[in-house]
């Protein structure tokens, strides 16, 4: 850590342009640049996990770094962030929709739900980000509502409305620093969970 | 989970054939199945991180998986290994030698030991897995202890000596399920520090 107190990517968040347009793609990249503000300045360890991949063949040229000539993406078995934050092991996935009215629950891998679900019986925070980027809304949905939603998927609606998200998710505000501020709507979501 | 009182893997671990010969190269084999284990039956969620690999060329063939035809090892930026044990956010790395006396503290990136750090401070349980192959002695160094060895080797020795690790690590013992019962000596640790 260079500076804890003026960290280098202060300069990134002072300028934030996003749009409607491109953060379609770049709501990983919001969180992959939070996170490293939230290192810099000593508020949390979260990281993203490598992207699984199989590796078929390598081949080792004379004087070079081992090449990787063949492998495939693999189905992650987790979800893509975890880490520390105020004491806690907190573990979530970041989801996009396209879509002006609902979140299809066929975005998430039962894996994935599986993972969570056995985070949160662990005592850990587990959760979803889910940006609706058309409409410029982005939400933390906690575990406990998101199997609510999973729960009545089988035999009911497939989605959650963006109402339903309205009402049980924390919204995620933009701030200056990080722009991608997402670790503040869940201070107080844990403290009412460290009172139970 | 299918069963939790008898998960299907219980048959792996009901004959140990763990021989000098080829532990050196399955530390992290053991300490997987171990983690397999404990997320069976209900005891933590500690997942392996993927190896992490920068993509350069992909391929989309016709009606197949798209195939990575060119990309290279990276160095990871953290540990190998991360999860949830009795609540506790746990972090750790696994380090082999097949020193008869010592293990050298270069077998350790130093960003890897910054990540420690920073584990350590948010208050996560941070550590290193040491294997000593050859002696078949292995050991859980946490990061407090680490950490002196580390600043010691700024002036002189740039090692940790078996006879220290015996004195400030915690062994690991061979168990039956599961065979690398590492988080067993961890408990009476968490303990201590809870208390404090």
């Amino acid at each position: 850590m260079k500076n804890v107190k003026y960290p280098t990517s202060f300069k990134t968040y002072q300028k934030p342009e996003i749009s409607v347009k491109n953060r379609g793609e770049t709501t990983e990249k919001w969180v992959n640049l939070a996170n490293q503000y939230y290192l810099e300045s000593n508020q949390a360890v979260i990281h993203k996990k490598p992207t699984p991949v199989q590796v078929v063949k390598v081949d080792y040229p004379k004087r070079s770094a081992a090449k990787i000539s063949e492998a495939y993406y693999k189905t992650p078995s987790t979800t893509d962030y975890n880490g520390l934050y105020q004491g806690l092991y907190i573990d979530f996935d970041v989801k996009e929709t396209q879509s002006l009215t609902s979140f299809p629950l066929t975005n998430i891998h039962p894996h994935q739900i599986n993972h969570l679900k056995a985070v949160h019986t662990h005592g850990g925070l587990a959760f979803l980000i889910i940006a609706f980027v058309r409409l410029d809304e982005h939400y933390i949905l906690p575990f406990l509502a998101l199997s609510k939603y999973v729960e009545r998927s089988i035999k009911g609606r497939k989605s959650i409305a963006i109402a339903e998200l309205r009402e049980d998710g924390l919204k995620i505000e933009m701030g200056l620093n990080p722009t991608y501020d997402y670790l503040t709507p869940l201070k107080s979501y844990i403290a009412q969970q460290k009172k139970r």
